[in-house]
């Protein structure tokens, strides 16, 4: 293998690959990156097993060849090469070391027999359907944060993926709780995803195509069986493993009966929950609301710190009641919240709240109360 | 205590002493401010019973008085506060509780005895001299990353000043190590600070001191004794306990007589000693350089990762030889140096070696080579 490419391509496409390999591996040659040159391209894959990434980018190649090498070590070593530098790769004759040179460096990186490289088998993804990046990243920022870390809980670690279908409305919906709060979006059902099963998507596969799609505003190619999903886009190809688990009846959480209305300006509301809950204790995190007609009075207490409260005038005419929150979940949601305003729909202090944006009929969330 | 003031003027404030409060303390008046109110302004002290600083700012008193409030709890608030905010501050009569009002935000925060707040006594400081902050930044920073993190060694935890005189010259020296480098800088003594005594001032006084004249430009009013040294500037008091112990005799550790000279481009040579150090293990992150005339070739190896090597044009005429350095050494000095060249005495490959900014008299730094 022997190739010359341009250093900002190749630091670029680095980049985005060696996020994927963890920095501890107890498997060594999942610390490296497989490199592959061939056709005027250079590939470039790495893996922990359960998601693999591969970036193709266009390169000089002198003599066709693959060789895997510490991935950490080259990006770190491409990122401080001076701008506009050419990159020139090459596997020794022995097999043993991949020289990388550029003007006056040279280094010597250790290489692992490129047939020991995990080989990604995706097997057959029966569905295939397009999505745009604006789409995708939707569907991620709005349920994202809801996802559960709790790792006993391993069939929430994800962000749940499927089709709905309600008379002949049929959607995409994307789905995360962590059994305290629960975040749910859909849009309409992309053309070919009919049929498609029910996926957990894992974090890290949530978190990594996110950060691929940043700048990204193409469509992206989803394809899926039951245990593997794929996100293929530009030159970059994603492939995960998905959580083999089932993802509890999120409906039976979602009151459908709440008739109290709150309607808040989501910066007031966020801005008054921040600094009230600056009192709450770091454990509890508990903001009380308390409400009346046209007044909600924000409030938080604990014996170390002393008490805030803060009045807001809303829009409310139902009953006098009080709820407790963990505040951050309500900022997180506030965050999450493009509209100006938020709506709240209340039953009484112990009973799931339901909070929409309400100029984004797409997302729901629904918070847990806590007692204060 | 009554007072009203403007947020952002409490906000400096505030953020100025807050930083001085330890998040952990077991003593819990040491996790509060100490606010007084009186002759229109509102005084901040903040103290680890070893560093304490006192700000003052204007404010609209309405009954003078003083209180002790937990600094971190109320910089929390007043930066959450929206701008423009007018703050009110006061004590409750029955002296249980400090209230906070800004808007239709309203905090009681618990408050301790103003008499358990530790007083701090500088005792006399009979040496009196003034320094700008431009002379003042110049000294810490081209000395404070030589400062030893080793806590036995606390003699070495700080920067040692004293006055110097060689002949007719004087001059005010920092110096800092920490057994295997050293930074020496010098300025011309100012007037005042003849008869000083060589003090030692600890790590943490000199970051709090540099972080609040980042943006002050006039001159600083330094006092001291043989066991406290006073900073103050604008409305700000900085006092600290001297570090208790000797400070070692650098002079014998500066070398003399190395009359090997090399020149070298300061970003080049930075640069270059960075991609090869990515080669180097990350513990003793050694790099070897080696000598022949008009050429300097830097180079790393480690069974783990591999080998790198760079070659720079240099001035050079003296003998071809090899030194090792922690690279990391190398890089701070030259992070820290502002002209564009370098120039390194050299004896041999175990002797300290001498750098210098060849743009800057003033400063001077040894390395102790490291066996590669």
């Amino acid at each position: 293998m022997k190739l010359t490419i341009e250093r900002t391509l190749l630091l670029k496409a680095l980049g985005h690959v060696q996020s994927v390999v963890e920095r501890r591996n107890t498997i060594p040659i999942l610390s490296n990156v497989l490199a592959e040159a061939k056709d005027g391209q250079l590939g470039l894959t790495a893996t922990d097993m359960d998601l693999a990434v591969v970036e193709k980018v266009a390169a000089d190649i002198t003599a066709p060849g693959a060789a895997t090498v510490p991935a950490h070590t080259l990006y770190d070593i491409v990122r401080k090469l001076p701008e506009g530098a050419q990159v020139q790769i090459e596997l020794a004759a022995d097999g043993q070391q991949v020289t990388v040179k550029a003007g006056r460096s040279r280094f010597a990186l250790a290489t692992l027999p490129k047939e020991d490289f995990p080989a990604i088998h995706a097997g057959d993804l029966p569905h295939k359907f397009p999505l745009s990046a604006a789409d995708l990243k939707g569907l991620i920022d709005r349920t994202k944060f809801a996802i559960s870390t709790e790792e006993t809980r391993y069939y929430l670690n994800g962000i749940y993926m499927h089709a709905y279908a309600a008379g002949k409305q049929t959607s995409l919906r994307a789905v995360a709780t962590d059994g305290h709060r629960l975040a749910r979006v859909e849009m309409p059902l992309p053309e070919g995803a009919e049929g498609i099963p029910g996926v957990i998507v894992p974090r890290k596969m949530v978190n990594e195509v996110r950060k691929l799609i940043e700048d990204f505003d193409g469509a992206i190619d989803v394809s899926l069986s039951d245990s593997r999903i794929r996100f293929a886009f530009a030159d970059i190809v994603l492939t995960s493993k998905l959580i083999d688990g089932s993802f509890p009846d999120y409906q039976r959480v979602i009151p459908t009966a709440n008739d109290k209305i709150l309607e808040v300006d989501r910066k007031e509301f966020r801005d008054a929950v921040d600094r009230v809950s600056t009192i709450s204790s770091e454990k509890s995190r508990a903001v009380k609301l308390s409400l009346k007609p046209g007044i909600l009075t924000l409030s938080a207490t604990s014996a170390e710190n002393g008490s805030a409260s803060e009045e807001l005038e809303v829009k409310y005419d139902g009953q006098a009641m009080e709820i407790g929150f963990n505040s951050k979940y309500l900022l997180d949601v506030a965050d999450e919240i493009e509209g100006d305003g938020l709506e709240l729909k209340l039953a009484d202090s112990v009973a799931p709240t339901l909070l929409r944006d309400m100029a984004d009929a797409q997302a729901l969330y629904v918070l847990m109360p806590m007692r204060v």
